[in-house]
C-alpha cells in the first residue's frame, strides 16, 4: 500500500484535518462526510487527497478508497473537478475514488431492505460494503406484510457471513430475520414512513428492542455506517 | 334488561358519576377505572351498583356486567365487602360483577400474544371480550423471534372474526399477523421490555407504522380497551 | 377473480416485488406507498400491474383495485403514462387503478371529520373504504367546540357499522362520537394543528387515551389505513 | 391588614426567605412548596410565619392564609408542632394556616372534574380558591364518554365566572366546556391514566391544542396553580 | 345583534360548517382558522358570512367581527373577493370582518412581549382583544436579560385588569411580571429561538412550571388564544 | 447434539411455547427473559427444559445453554428447585444450565467497560458471549475522562475480534475505541448517569451517531444482547 | 467611554428597546438577534445604534461593538444601508460594528472544532471572543475518530485559560479534552448530524453527561453564547 | 504533593482504575460517583486511596481530597470503615477525604438558590469548590417571583468572580442574575417541580435558552458539575 502522509501533509488549508493513516490503522479509510460542507471545502479536500495519493504507481491496486457520503449533487461537481475519474452513485449520494472497487475477499453480505422506499439506504450499504471490499447480494421490498417474500429467500439469508437489513416504518424485518439465520444482522432503520414514524424513530427504537437477539444497530438511514460495519463483521469468510 | 337508574340515581357521594345507561346506550356497559380511586371510592361505587341492579330477579341474565379496571387486590376486597360474589383476576387485575359471563354472541375473537410477559395484558382482553359476550381464543407465546410458532396456528387465526395481537419489546407481531390474515387487527402494545422500549413507546410506535394496513391501535398495556373493541368489532354486524 | 401472478411474475426490476397475492389471502389488494419512490419506479410498478391483471377480459369486475397513496402529482403522471385510465384525486394524494370502485357490500362506513383542514385525510379514508367495496358517508366539520354540530348528526352516526373519526388539535371528537354510539369507532390524528400539536401527537395521544373505550387509532394522517381497516370491520362478518 | 415584616425579619435561617409582602404587592399571600423540603425546614418555616403574624390581635380576619402545597402528612405534622390549628386536607395534600377562608367576595368559581381519580387535584383548585377568597362549586365526574353529565350540569356552569376543568387521560373535558360557556375556562390536565398519557403528557397536550378558544393551561396536576388562576380572574375588576 | 342563522344555513358546500351560533353562546364570535383550508374554501366560508350577516341594517354596531387567524395573503386575498373591505393585518396574519373594532368595554388588557423577534404574535393577541372589544396597550421588547426596561413599565402593568405576556427562548418574562402584579397573567410562549428551544418547547415548560402561581399558558404561537382568553378576563364581571 | 424436541412437546401449560429448535436452527440456544414472569411461569419452564433435555446422556458436551436474562433472585430460586445445578450471577442477574460454559471457539471478544458503575451489564455481556463459546476478556474503567486508561490496553483491544464497550453518561468510549481498532465494536448504552442521561438515551444516542464507523448499537443495558451479537461475529477467529 | 444614552433614547419606533447600557453594566455590550427580525426592524436598530454612539470622537477606540448574530445576507444589507462599514462575516452569519475588534486583553481562548461541518459555529465562537477582547487560536477538524489530531495539538489547549469545543453527532470531543486540560471547558453542540443526531440533541446530552466534570454548556449551535462566555472566564489571563 | 502512584497501583481488584494522576495533570482530583456502586466496590476504592495517599507525612497539606458523589449513607459508612475520618454531608450526599479543606485562593465564587428544595444541589456545588480550593457565599431562596430578594444580593453577586445559580421548575433565575452581573454564571437545573417539570428539563430547557449570554449549563442536580466548574474559573482572582 501507498505510504501514509504525515500529519502535516493531512492538514487541508485550515479547513479539515484528513486521518489519512485510517486505513493503515483500522484497514478502511476515512469517509468524508460532505453534508454541511461547502463545495469548496470538499474540493480543498479533494485536492489533498490528490497530492497524497496520486502519485501512486497503480492507483487501483494500493490507495485506499475514499468515500464521500451523503454527497449532494454539487458536492460531486466539485470533487470530481480535481478527481474527475471519481465514482458517483446518485441515488446512494455517494461518490468514491480510485472509482474501482478492490477485489472482493471474506464473506458474503447480504442486503435486505423491506420496501422499495428504503432503497436508497440500501444501497449505500451495498456500495460502501462492496468498497470495502466484500462481495455482496441485494434482496429487495421483502417487507412483512407479505412473509412469503422473505421466506422465498431464506436460502441466500442463511449463506450470508452477515445481513445488513435496512427498514423503515414499523421497522419489523430485522426481528424477523435474525430469527431465521445463524449470521449477525445489522440493522439500519430508515426515515421511510410519516407521522409517529418520527422519521425513523418507530423503526430505531424496534430494532433496538428486537426480541431476536443477535442485532447491532446503526444510525437512522446511515446505510454507510451499516455497509462499513457489515464488511468488518465480514472481513472473515 | 333492568330497567336504568336515573341520573340522580347515578350520584355517588359527590364522588362519582356513573354512566348506568352505557349498557342501553352504547350496548356496552360502563367499566370503573380503579386505579387513583381509593378503596373507599370503590366501595361507594359498589354500592351505588347493588342499589341500582341489586334488586333485578334473575341478576346474571339481564344485569350488565360492571367490569372494575386495574383493580388492586386491597380495591377487590373493598368492592367485595358490598358485592361479595364478584368475579376477580389478579393476573389481569380485572374484577367483574355479575361473575359470570353473558351467553357468548357474534364472532370468535382470538388473541394472540407474543411473549409469556406480555399475559396479563392478554388475559385482560380475553376476559373483557368474554364478559362484553364474545367468544375467545388464547395463543400465547408466538413472538417473530421463532416464526415457526405464529405460521403453526394460521388455521385458528384465520377463522377469526377479529384478532387481537398483544405484543412488547418491537412490537413485530401485528404487523406479520395482520399480513395473514383478512380480519382486522387489534394491537396492544404493553410495557414489557427495557431501555429504549420506554415503557411501551417502541411497540406502540411498531404498531402505528405496521407496514400492513388493517390494525387499530389502543393504548399501552390497555387490554381492556383492546378487548373492548374487538367485542365490538365482532358483534353481529 | 383474475389469476394471482407467481412471486417471479411479481418482481420488478429488482426495484419492488408486488405482493399481488393480498387480495386472494387477505381479501384486500396491496397499495403502493408512493412517497420516496422516483416517479420512475411508480411506472415500473404500474407496468408490472399492467402485464398482471391488464388480460383480464373484464377488469372492472374482477380485477383487485390498486391503490397509490401518498401519491404526488408526479406519481400520478407516470402512473398514467401506463395506465392512462387510473382514477386520482389531488386532495387525498390518492391514485387508483381500475378506476371504479367494485360494488358496496358489508355495513354503512361513516367518516366524521372535526375539521375542514382535516378534510384530505377524512377524504383519503372515505375513498379507500369504497375502493375496498364499503358504502360510505361523509360528515364535515363536527369539532367539539360547537358540540350541537355532532349531536345534530347522531342518528347517522348510529346507523354505521363503524365509524372513521378524523382530527387534529386536540384530537377530543373521537371521545365524544364513542362515547354516543355501538359501533366501533377507527380515530384518524391529523397533524392539523401548530406549536404543541407536534404534527399530531397531541391528537395521537388524546386518541389513544380516550375515556371512551372502543377506539382503535392508526398512524397520523393516515387516512388509508384509517378506511381499510373500517372496511374490514364493516365487511359481512 | 397586618404589617408586613421587614425583609430581614423574612429570612428564616439561610433555609428560605419568605416573601411576606406578596399579599400586599399582589392580594394574595405567598404559598410554601412543601416538597424537596424536610420536615424540619417546614417547621422553621412555620416558626417564621408565627413570628410574622402571630402577634395580631385578631389573625382571622387580617393575615393572610399561608398555603402549604403538597404537603405530606410529615409536613403537616410538623407545621402543626408551631401552628396547631392549621388546616389540613389529606386528600389534596394542603395546609392552611390560619384555617378558616376568609369571607368570599368576586364572582363563582366552578370547579369541574372529568372523573374520580381527578378529584385530589379538583379538590386543591378549589380550596386553594377558597382560602384566596372566592366562592367555589365542584363538580364531579363528568367526563365526555358520557356527554349527558356535563350538559346537566350546563345552568351552573353557565353562572360562573370561571370555570377550571380538571382532567387526565384525554384530557377533552375542557374543550366541551370552553364550548359552551361565555366564562375563561382554566384547565388543569391531571396525571390520571397510563401508558401513552404519560403522566399527564397527554391531557396537557389535548388542552394546548384545544379547538375552543379561552383556556388557560397550567402545569400538570397543578390544582394550586388552577384555584390561584381562577381566584385572580373572578376578583372584582 | 342580527339573527343567527339556522344550522342548514350554516352549512358551507360540504366544506364547513360554520358555528354562527357562538357569539350569541358564548359572548365572542367563532374564527375561521385558515392554515389547512385552499383559498377556495377561505372564499366559501366568506360567502356564507356574507349571505348570513350581509343584510344586516348597520353592520358595525352589530354584526359579530368573525377573525380569520393564520390567514396567508393568498387566504386574504380569496377573501377579499367576497368581502372586499375586511382587515387584513400581515405581521399578525389576521384578517377581520367587518374591519371595525367594536367600541371597548371591560378592563384594559396589557401586551408585554419579551423580544422583537416575538412582535408578530404579540400583535396577534393584541388585534384579537381588541376586536372582541377591550382596551389594548402594548409594551415591547422588556425581556428580562435587560431588568431595568420591565420595571420602567410596572405602572401601566399594574393598572392593567389581566396581562398578556409573550416570550419565546427561555420564557423567563411571565414569571416575573406575575411576580409583580395582582392580575392574572396569560402567558404565550413562542417558537422563536433555535436548537434547545425546540420550536417553542422551552419556554412553553418554563411557563407551565413558572415559580409564580396566576399564570395560565396557550399554546405556542397561539396569539390568538392568548387575546381571547384575556378578553374574557378582562370583560366586565 | 440432543434431538430437538417437537413443538407440541415445547408448550408449557399455556404460559409459553419455547423455541427449543433455536440452537439447531441459528446456532445459539433461546434464552428466557425474566422480567415480568413470576416465579411459578419460570418453574414451569424449568420443568419443561429438564424433560426436553435432561435425559441426555452427557449433557455438558451436548445440550445447549439456556440463558435466563434479567433474572431476579426469586426467578433464580424458582429454577433451582427443579435445575438445582445451575448458575447463577447476582451481579449480572443471569442464570445458566447446564452450569458450564462450552469449550471456546472462534475469535477473542473484548468486553470494555467505561465505569465500574458500567460492570453488571458488562459482566452480563461477558457471561453471555462465554456461554455461547467464545474467549473473553475484561477491561474494567477505562473511560475517556482519564484517557491513558484506553491507551494503556491497545493491544488487548486490538487483539480482538470484536469489542464490546459499555458506557452510561456521554457514552463516549465506543467513538474513541472504534477509531482505534479495526475489529468491529458492539456498543451497549447503560443506563448509568442521572438528569439529562435520561436512563441511557444520552450514550444510546452518542453511540448511535458516533464519528467512528464500526459500531454497531444494542439496547440500554443489553449485555445478553451486546453478547450474543459479539459471539455470533467472533463465531469464525 | 462613550456615553450611555438614556431609556428614552433607546427605544426604536416601538419595535426594539435596545439595552444600551449593557456594556456599562455587564462589561459587554447587547447583541442583536436578527432571526425572526425583519430587515426594515434591523435597519430602525441600527439608526438608533447611530444615533446613540455615531458621535463619538474616536469610535474605534470608545464605542462598545454591536454584534448582531443569526443575521442573513438580506439583514446584512440593511443594516450597512446606516452603518456601511459594518463587519459581515457570511460563514458566521455575524456582523459587528464598528469593524475592527478592540485591543486583545485577558487569558487566550482556544477553540476546537470536531469536524469541519462545525466550522460556521466554531468561526461564530471565535469571532464573538475576539469582538468582546479576547486572543483566540482556533483548531479544526480533531474529532475523536482519530485521536492522534487532538493529541498533537495538547500544548496548545494547555495553554488556554478556556477551550471552547464545538462538535457535533457524538458530541465527544469535550470529554476527551476536558479530561486533558485543567482549564475550564465551553461545549458547543451543533446541529451537524442526521437521523438520531436529531439537530443536535445528541451531542447536547452527551456533552451534558459528560464524564469530565469542568464542562458548561451551551444551546445548540450557539457560537455566539459560546464565545461570550468563554470571553468574561478568560477575562483575567 | 504527593507523588502520583503508577497506573498499575491504580487498579482496584478488577472493579476500579482510578485516575490518580488527574490532580497533577489537571490540577483537580478524580471524584468518586458512588451511585451504581456496591458499597464493596466504595470499599476497595477506599483501601486504594488509603495505600496510595495514605502514607503522606502531612496529609491535609499535600494529598488531593478526593470527592464520593452522590454518595449514600451507605456508601459512606463503607468508605469510613477505611478512612474513618472522611467527611460527610448528609444534605449534599458528598464525602471527603482529607475532611479539611484546602487553602482557599482565587476568586470569589457565589452560589445562588432559587427555592430552598433546591438546596441539597446547592450546597454540592459550594461543599465541592470549596473542596477545590476557592472562597464561597451561598444565597438561599431569591427565586424570580419576588424579584426584591435577589435585587437586595446585587452587591454580593457583583462581586463573585464567577456565580453559580441554581434553580428548578421555570430556571428563570440564571437569565435574571446573568443580566445583572459581569461575571460568568454557571447555570445548574435542578429535579424540583411536577409535571412538566419533567424531572428537570423545563428549566435545563430555560437555561440552555437563557436570552442572558454568559452562561453555561451542567447537568440536572449536577451540583459536583457546577461547583467544579466554578472552581476552575474562579482559579485566577
Amino acid at each position: 500500500m501507498a505510504e501514509v502522509p504525515t500529519v502535516d501533509e493531512s492538514a487541508v488549508n485550515g479547513v479539515a484535518n484528513l486521518d489519512l493513516g485510517r486505513a493503515a490503522r483500522r484497514g478502511y479509510p476515512e469517509a468524508v462526510y460532505c453534508e454541511g460542507k461547502t463545495p469548496e471545502q470538499v474540493r480543498s479536500i479533494a485536492e489533498m487527497i490528490e497530492r497524497a495519493w496520486g502519485g501512486s504507481a497503480d492507483p487501483t491496486a494500493d490507495v485506499p478508497r475514499t468515500l464521500f457520503t451523503r454527497c449532494s449533487e454539487e458536492h460531486a461537481a466539485a470533487l470530481r473537478e480535481i478527481l474527475p475519474d471519481a465514482a458517483y452513485f446518485t441515488d446512494a449520494r455517494l461518490a468514491v475514488w480510485p472509482a474501482t472497487p478492490p477485489e472482493p475477499s471474506g464473506g458474503l453480505v447480504v442486503i435486505a431492505c423491506a420496501g422499495t422506499s428504503d432503497l436508497p439506504v440500501a444501497r449505500e450499504a451495498m456500495l460502501t460494503a462492496e468498497y470495502l471490499g466484500r462481495r455482496c447480494e441485494l434482496v429487495v421490498d421483502v417487507g412483512v406484510a407479505g412473509l412469503h417474500r422473505v421466506l422465498a429467500r431464506l436460502d441466500l439469508l442463511r449463506s450470508a457471513r452477515v445481513v445488513v437489513v435496512v427498514a423503515g416504518m414499523d421497522g419489523a424485518l430485522p426481528s424477523v430475520v435474525a430469527g431465521l439465520v445463524a449470521a449477525p444482522v445489522v440493522a439500519v432503520p430508515t426515515s421511510v414512513g410519516y407521522g409517529a414514524a418520527f422519521q425513523g424513530v418507530a423503526p430505531l427504537l424496534s430494532m433496538l428492542n428486537s426480541c431476536s437477539p443477535g442485532i447491532g444497530v446503526v444510525n437512522i438511514d446511515n446505510g454507510y455506517g451499516g455497509g462499513h460495519l457489515a464488511a468488518q463483521i465480514a472481513a472473515l469468510g
